[in-house]
């Protein structure tokens, strides 16, 4: 975990004299989709790959911008230095740097660190701590055991195929409250009792496995629609509890869509 | 714009140790709506009131939570202590505190204060200045002259009527890229270069006033969905520049209807 935050502060000083900067944006993918990736998203993966091989040579590497290095201990750093690069682009501080340790099952370590606000996320053996500013409280989901009571939260309506789309709004039908925006500060805000559910789709394994024990730590419940574990990315629903994410779940595995594996 | 700022300072005194807290919530309308007041929103606007009173007995004062001074002498405040209390509710932070200075037909001064990242955008004579942890800058729009290289924002999906939303979607098709959740930081991150429209409905004055002068003496234009005065809220498009501004509009008038003058 201490390596882990100083992967955490090594993205941060790449990453924040280049946040609410005018920045050249890229799309990766071709066509309609709009992918932002920024140079500080390059250059903070850059850094965290380098301590990595410097302090764990035989770790693997699984990062957005510079691909896979195959782990030969089992161990695997999965790196999102900026997720939610449209946030990121757009000047909102909704983004966050995830940083996680995979072991090929489980989720060891998870980091989701928001260096702008100075917020930092951290699941560590069996708890979540929040960190603002020096300041670090114990993270816990709140009560909420009915849909009709429940905030839900997504990062953005296109990030679901016209399917997941529908599907979601039959959730939203049923909710007290939806929001969009979010992205990783979603998880976060779930994890501190400020929202019930976070439920995406079209996820990579680094946009979710920091988020994944930040989550369960807190006492929440963090599976892909179908029940299975959120690991792999793809469609992932989160809850405050086991009776919010069995309801959530009746409703979305009507779309539901094994994830596939990719690490 | 002294005075004002001092009116900022008291209600982030009121409103930050109660940013997330775990808060009870009231339900203002009755029905479907969904819409927080927190306690921090009553205190903050009491202790602006009290300070404009005591300050400027002959001004009036609109609020959201208070209700309408009448004013004496032609100049009126208007506030909003937590413009986007959903936002607030769910511990993110895009909501912020609008103070304005309307004089019946134009807004003379105009505050968004966000007390938890530390910013504060003010529109002062001739200028908007964006001020972050004390480091002073002069905000600007960027150049964008097509709605297919746009970034556009709008709070949330449910603040359209169905009419409205059809259109707004209509929108939406148009240009780049679509970002929900950003309440009044939005109109902050258009007059800082990091959006090119705000597209929005349903808004009281209190919602929108505080922003017109920051986003137009940026360099951007904010009028209703028909081309008339933002100022009495309702539907309301801001644009980074003119071009763009009459290309939103040629969609969105489609659904146009115009504002009731409230003050």
């Amino acid at each position: 975990m201490q390596f882990a935050c100083t992967l955490a502060d090594a993205a941060g000083a790449e990453i924040l004299p280049l946040f609410k900067q005018p920045l050249a944006v890229d799309n990766k993918l071709e066509g309609a989709k709009f992918d932002p990736v920024t140079e500080a998203d390059r250059n903070a993966e850059i850094a965290m790959r380098k301590l990595i091989n410097q302090h764990y040579p035989q770790h693997g590497i699984l990062g957005e911008e510079h691909g896979h290095q195959k782990t030969s201990n089992g161990l695997t750093w999965v790196l999102d230095p900026i997720d939610g690069t449209r946030a990121f682009v757009c000047g909102l501080p909704t983004w966050g740097t995830l940083i996680s340790l995979y072991d090929g099952g489980k989720v060891l370590v998870g980091i989701m660190d928001q260096p702008f606000t100075g917020e930092r996320f951290i699941a560590c053996s069996n708890e979540s701590r929040y960190i603002c500013r020096g300041v670090e409280q114990i993270a816990r989901v709140r009560d909420c055991a009915d849909l009709s009571h429940a905030t839900m939260m997504s990062s953005a309506p296109e990030m679901f195929s016209a399917k997941e789309f529908s599907v979601h709004q039959k959730l939203v039908e049923q909710i007290k409250l939806m929001r969009y925006g979010a992205d990783c500060y979603a998880y976060c805000m779930l994890a501190n009792g400020f929202a019930d559910l976070v439920v995406e789709a079209g996820l990579s394994p680094y946009d979710i496995q920091a988020l994944i024990p930040i989550v369960e730590n807190a006492g929440g419940v963090v599976t892909d629609w179908h029940g299975g574990t959120a690991t792999q990315g793809g469609q992932v629903c989160a809850a405050a509890n086991r009776v919010l994410h069995e309801q959530a779940l009746a409703v979305l595995s009507q779309a539901a869509k094994k994830s596939e594996t990719i690490l």
